[in-house]
């Protein structure tokens, strides 16, 4: 393809809207325009680049025996019904009526379109194991939309089904979509994503992997063991959290304290001199669907984890509005005499279980209590592990204080979602015994449009992308300076034909621009090799190469051309997949 | 793929609901599954046929520098107001809000988006001409969808879009996408589909076409001349309506005619024993914006061109509900002496013109007039052309009464738009002399799955699809019968490991089933080449080798198989690519 007619525009500017690099630099280069708040239309380089990330995706998905199906975007409300989704997600899934009143809603998953599709086909065991598989639009309707590529509302994505008669059999084949993950990732040039265990929210199921790309900008945060001898990943949302519980002494007396204008945990351990850990903080929401109110006694050093505390609800909860009506003192609750409106949940995270002399709140105007100990003052509370994993914290698998926070993209996540969809959708097949059983299933994700911003993120530098040459939207960006000279232009016209010819993808500039023009437009489309024709080199009989890395730059004569062009991709090509 | 794994169920009842064939094969072979009313999940034989074609349309949509982009489904409204179509186009854009409220819509069509991808970009005469284009997913809520995939509400579509300078430089590029829709049509093996002159309808625009399968199943109406020096053939549409119009001897005296209980112009001609060529009938619709009158005065014998007569009114119309404040006596409406509330449009159509001695109503129950001499009685009237074309009628072109009706099915379309987008986005670009100027756009689309359902309908027997070999899901169907044998299972497996090997691509059937199972099951997935297997072909040291059309059934010896395959295929694609 010739730049000159490309359509899209490259430009210098940082957008203004762009916090992460990935999204500012496929904005400059002309890969994509927001057409909503979080919905891009592709322009010709991200377009292309996405088709070879699909392309990698397919051929893998065929290699474990995956079927490629469509479902649609637009679904009715039945099979979201029959499933209880319809009601539990919540605005994030679009939902309307059609020119019949009729509900629908797009897809934002395909559980329900996927049991739909074979429950009808697959109703004997010799039917099983299967896996289906889709590349085709999603819909979300993200709040926040941001970070360009990485958090839209409109997306492409591979959602893969399998369908199984026995945990052990999903267990086997989670196992081959987990290395067949692998591959996909390392194929597209990011051998560095990591599996973490993860939380399987509103997919349901157990047993949950999330692929992360780890960067500073991602949106995850994740714990990993750096233990070298451990291999313990885990997303923080999942991650269990440890404490080392230890009694301070004897047992002190609950005391009031007259503690005026101190609200927080920290100005009551500071004006105490007791250090946070000897502290009991109360955080309080209220569920979503009758307000009621949810009290969470933790260590005050801790924070709650959101997401245990939802699957330990098993509903949704918001921050508590705390009114006078409520039984709760703001900034004085504490588990001794407390007295909540309404039918309160009290929740205890493990982190107090056998502490003593703890300062709390003690459910008065200008008051807290020191001497608070677990056992004796609250003896019948139950402990429930509801805190986030710190920094620095202990191992849940090698028992050492060894773990790190890190940060991450989530590029791909696989699940083994168990019955919730097969039985609440009356999916049934005979077994060997001619008895009716319901079949297993795993699902598995990844979104092409983030894994392309996230190798973005991976590889650039100031001046643009850096795209692996597995998934770049060309393989050589062939530029002519001066291509008002009749030779240079007859080399560079003759050269495009000739690479063309023989397979390889080029991009051609033979605009009459400067070479600064030139070089920062090629930097801004990241293609992996770069040929520069001009009068100079043609006097020299040479050609210019160098990679979009810099790591290779070398003069190469005329005729020599195709064929260090052809070696040099091989080379390139060779080198990720040495990792794959 | 191993036919025993394939998700899809196939079955020998016809659904009571499908009413074309290509429906009923389609859903008894297992390639979709219907989630909501017109809307489908596509199988893998489905999901393989559509890559194909999409593959094709992509070649040959690359071949003349087209760059392929991608559009969102979801929009916000803006840019559809910007142009006018959010509030023209009816229900059968599905319009929604989002979680914060914003007006949304589904695609349906991708003008609005192809403008505001290139709006920025194209600021100067040297970007033009260019072309872009995606395959994606498009809805359109229709009424009453039907025939399976040939009306259905979400489908996927490849749409394109190109920009010009001037209405030459269109009208260049528009030939050679025609030429480049033939070459599409040819090699999906369909080159019988014809071009029809169309109308532009909601796109705007002046010159448009649609690629026409001709089949009584056809939706479309299409007026061919079968002068055979004549290529005239239009969509039924926008096809010009040429009356002879002569007078019946000397003018009558306009006279009162006492009609009790006669209502229509059918009645009214057979009680008068005269033609339904001398009279003049009365059709009344109403605007669909203020339900203003519009009545409508044309020839007896024919028909009202909905189209044409939107096109003149520049709006919509539905037929009219006449309330006796109208004025209007239904059953007796004639020209003379109308008396219409409101603001009423009247319309003449040519077939009136200069013609005499017509009977009509005289605008009073119970009464006809005879004796109607448009000169002498309607002076004023101005004729429009708003009739429909007639089976045997006059050929617009070369004026013999040669028109022939037929049905077909749109599988393409091309326009040339003008200025309608990009005028009312005010999309502009600079020419030579730095004067702002507005491109000129053409558009052009096919539908993926509505042309292999058209394939479908064009190419089948009683007992199934009968594929082309470029599009059909596999090349080779390969049945192993009694695969119990060891023999048998032996040298099928084999063969199947052998073509794949090879590059052939292979739907292999080694179940334990009975060979009317098998043979159906293959007759439905319609794959072009069969290959049998079996006790008594080893025995022979041959395998069967059958086109799914019959046309070569023979013995291969088992060591000639392979390069006979590939023979086969060679043949069977190049028999398609002669006349692409």
């Amino acid at each position: 393809m010739k730049l000159a007619k490309m359509v899209g525009d490259r430009f210098k500017e940082k957008p203004t809207d762009c916090v992460i690099d990935s999204h500012a630099l496929m904005m400059r280069g002309g890969y994509m325009k927001d057409i909503a708040k979080g919905i891009y239309s592709q322009y010709p380089p991200l377009k292309r680049i996405c088709r070879k990330i699909e392309a990698i995706i397919r051929e893998e998905m065929d290699a474990i025996d995956g079927q490629e199906v469509l479902f649609p975007v637009v679904m009715s409300s039945g099979i979201w019904e029959e499933s209880g989704r319809y009601d539990s997600i919540g605005s994030e899934m679009l939902r309307f009526t059609d020119r019949n009143g009729a509900r629908m809603l797009l897809g934002m998953t395909h559980e329900e379109a996927a049991v739909h599709l074979v429950r009808d086909y697959a109703g004997s065991y010799q039917n099983y194991p299967f896996m289906i598989y889709q590349i085709q639009t999603k819909f979300r309707d993200e709040a926040r939309p941001r970070a360009g590529l990485i958090r839209v509302r409109e997306f492409t994505m591979k959602d893969a089904y399998s369908f199984h008669t026995s945990q052990e059999d999903l267990e086997r084949y989670y196992r081959i979509v987990y290395d067949a993950y692998n591959r996909i990732f390392a194929r597209a040039g990011v051998p560095q994503v990591i599996t973490v265990a993860s939380d399987s929210g509103m997919m349901g199921g157990s047993v949950a992997h999330e692929y992360m790309l780890l960067t500073p900008v991602g949106e995850d945060s994740l714990a990993i063991c750096e233990n070298e001898d451990c291999d313990y990943r885990a997303n923080m949302e999942a991650a269990e959290s440890i404490t080392e519980n230890e009694k301070s002494g004897a047992d002190e007396p609950l005391t009031e304290v007259y503690t005026p204008d101190i609200h927080t945990i920290e100005d009551i351990c500071e004006f105490l001199k007791t250090p946070l850990t000897r502290s009991c903080k109360a955080v309080v929401y209220q569920k979503n669907a009758d307000d009621e109110y949810v009290v969470i006694f933790i260590r005050g050093d801790l924070d709650v984890n959101e997401t245990k505390l939802t699957n330990y609800l098993g509903e949704a909860v918001h921050p508590a509005l705390i009114t006078p009506e409520s039984g709760l003192n703001a900034g004085y609750i504490g588990p001794v005499g407390l007295n909540v409106s309404g039918k309160p949940v009290i929740i205890y995270d493990r982190s107090l279980m056998g502490t003593n002399n703890l300062s709390c709140g003690a459910n008065k105007d200008e008051y807290h209590y020191t001497g608070l100990c677990m056992e004796r003052d609250v003896p019948d509370a139950e402990y429930v592990d509801i805190a986030k994993i710190t920094d620095g914290g202990i191992c849940p698998k090698c028992g050492q204080k060894k773990i790190k926070i890190s940060r991450g993209i989530e590029v791909g996540n696989i699940f083994q979602l168990g019955t919730k969809y097969t039985s609440s959708m009356n999916m049934t097949y005979l077994d060997e015994n001619g008895k009716t059983q319901t079949p297993i299933m795993g699902c598995y994700g990844i979104g092409v449009g983030r894994l392309a911003a996230s190798v973005c993120e991976a590889y650039h530098d100031e001046y643009g992308p850096i795209w692996p040459i597995t998934i770049a939207p060309w393989q050589v960006h062939l530029c002519a300076l001066r291509s008002d000279d009749a030779a240079t232009r007859e080399y560079a016209d003759k050269l495009y034909e000739t690479l063309q010819a023989d397979g390889v993808e080029v991009i051609y500039d033979d605009r009459k621009a400067r070479p600064g023009v030139m070089f920062s437009d090629a930097d801004l489309l990241g293609v992996p090799i770069r040929l520069i024709v001009s009068p100079r080199n043609m006097e020299e009989s040479v050609v210019e190469l160098v990679t979009r890395d810099k790591s290779i730059p070398e003069k190469v004569p005329l005729d020599n051309v195709v064929d260090r062009v052809r070696a040099l991709i091989k080379e390139l090509t060779d080198r990720i997949y040495a990792e794959a």
